[in-house]
């Protein structure tokens, strides 16, 4: 299959930036070292590539991945890093032969994870990002409710997720520090083998986290970009142009093929005006015949990748394979 | 099935305010008046809602939503009002015994509708939104290209999109006039008996097409609630808050589950601060217990229903039906 053959909009990811973003990662964290967050690709297909560069741990945001990652054979070591208080699809999972690890925050999220069936906890800490997670002072109190409760406490997490697009390296750096010095008196408290913490943009600034929860390095996105890390813009959606003006250009890639809330996409050689439903409208340096192909460089990976039934692997012209985004949805 | 069965996220839909919509929409508008948009609902059950209050003939943007509502057995009417370079499954839709119309506004475009094989078409014309239709004194032209390529040209269409939204109605009103001067100049030129146009926003101030092509009446959102309307809010996200804090409470309602080229969603009772990928962080008037579910109002309703998988109708705490957003993806 060729990529001319690509009803677009088309979600398209290079081999060889894919394979090196990989790559350069299982050399930064081989292992255990990294545990590849999955909810930027939502691709099981696209984990199966993580596990065999040697990461057979996985993080998850939704119940559905954690799902969707059992059935592709991939449930060595699943950790739901989010909050349920409905925890007995989790329980059918573990029971089925997956090692399903949940995040807890409270006393509720605690007795939702035992009467769900679930047997293993993270205490997940407020480290800065106003979002889920305890206070620090409380993981102890949170981790001796989860042992009265017969579940495993494995130790702690903590997502410094305000710091992961601060664009200087040196605060990016420093703020870090801080969130995981909260991570680690919490830690402290808590006990168990596990910090966990982490993203593609402190992968190699968290000195504290014991196993990194990194997933956008694989794809990328123009946000990411703007760091200077070490990883290439993989993916893009492939457009056709279907109209043009004497100003302007329009595409058929619009906002139910991109997440928007980082802003509008990038494109090669050209100025985005605006996206409508299913329009991308610009200016082109060059303009393009009618039923020419372009690259949409979106700005958000993963509410992008959600808009997807399937990514396409590709190599120049040609289409080397299909993957379903088979871990959309809840 | 009750709301609290509900796995969240969940797309639910008041189904009185619905019907309420549709029927007040369906006496302002009556039978072939309206030419019911699907982009916003891309379900194929609550057109033949639509279908069944006598709108028989209904608009779509992708290619998909075509075949979904043939499949559906809702092919009396179709027209896609949007440009394709690639028209052969239009055809292969129109061989199999649906009624195929498609818009063109270029050489290239006719030429491609000719070799899908689609019969017939619209002539788009540009009216003031800068995307897709050719420039008014042009569309003649246009139209007796398709007509050298054995196409029935219908008419025309032109959507005064850049005036959807304008807050005050007599600019509304004024804008939309001035608009459908440019179409009817067109339309002199083209002939043919359909002049198609209008949306939610000026369904009941343009005085020029035939038929108006409104869709996000049925469903509503946060921006076009804004407008004074007779229409009410009927979707909203229903989510489980999660996590708690002080001065923050965090629901499972996230950018995969939101529309946000039209900003944040509101919610009852309380501010949003921000949304992460499945996470909603707001501050709540009263703080809410961890397991309640709160309703999630999104700004922009097309995105955000092209997230999920079903739409579930509800009155009070009973889910009525759930149907499949089966109109998703190209």
């Amino acid at each position: 299959m060729k990529l001319a053959d690509l009803v677009t909009p088309a979600l398209v990811v290079d081999a060889e930036a894919l394979d090196r973003n990989l790559r350069s990662m299982a050399e930064a964290l081989p292992g255990a070292r990294l545990r590849p967050h999955v909810k930027a690709h939502k691709c099981s297909a696209l984990a199966r590539r993580q596990s065999e560069l040697g990461h057979r741990s996985f993080t998850c945001a939704t119940i559905r991945e954690m799902e969707g990652l059992a059935a592709a054979g991939l449930g060595d070591d699943l950790l739901l890093a989010n909050e349920v208080l409905d925890a007995r699809r989790l329980g059918a999972l573990s029971r089925a032969g997956a090692r399903v690890t949940v995040a807890v925050d409270s006393v509720e999220t605690v007795k939702a994870a035992a009467a769900g069936g679930v047997g293993e906890v993270l205490v997940d800490v407020n480290v800065g990002l106003p979002r889920c997670g305890c206070p620090p002072e409380r993981a102890g109190e949170i981790a001796e409710v989860a042992r009265s409760h017969d579940l495993s406490v494995r130790g702690v997490m903590g997502y410094e997720g305000h710091l992961m697009l601060q664009e200087n390296r040196v605060e990016r750096a420093e703020g870090t520090a801080k969130a995981m010095a909260l991570l680690e008196r919490a830690h402290l408290e808590v006990g168990g083998e596990i910090v966990s913490a982490g993203g593609t943009g402190t992968y190699d600034l968290n000195q504290a986290a014991t196993e990194i929860q990194a997933g956008s390095y694989a794809l990328m996105d123009t946000a990411y970009a703007k760091l200077g890390l070490p990883f290439r813009p993989a993916l893009s959606i492939l457009a056709t142009v279907i109209s043009r003006a004497q100003a302007h250009v329009v595409a058929d890639c619009g906002l139910k093929a991109l997440g928007m809330d980082h802003g509008n996409p990038g494109i090669d050689a050209g100025k985005v005006w605006f996206c409508s439903d299913e329009h991308l409208t610009y200016a082109a340096e060059t303009p393009p015949r009618l039923g020419d192909r372009i690259r949409v460089w979106p700005a958000h990976v993963d509410p992008t990748v959600a808009y997807h039934e399937a990514i396409h692997l590709v190599s120049g012209d040609d289409v080397l394979e299909s993957w379903s985004v088979d871990l959309r949805g809840w």
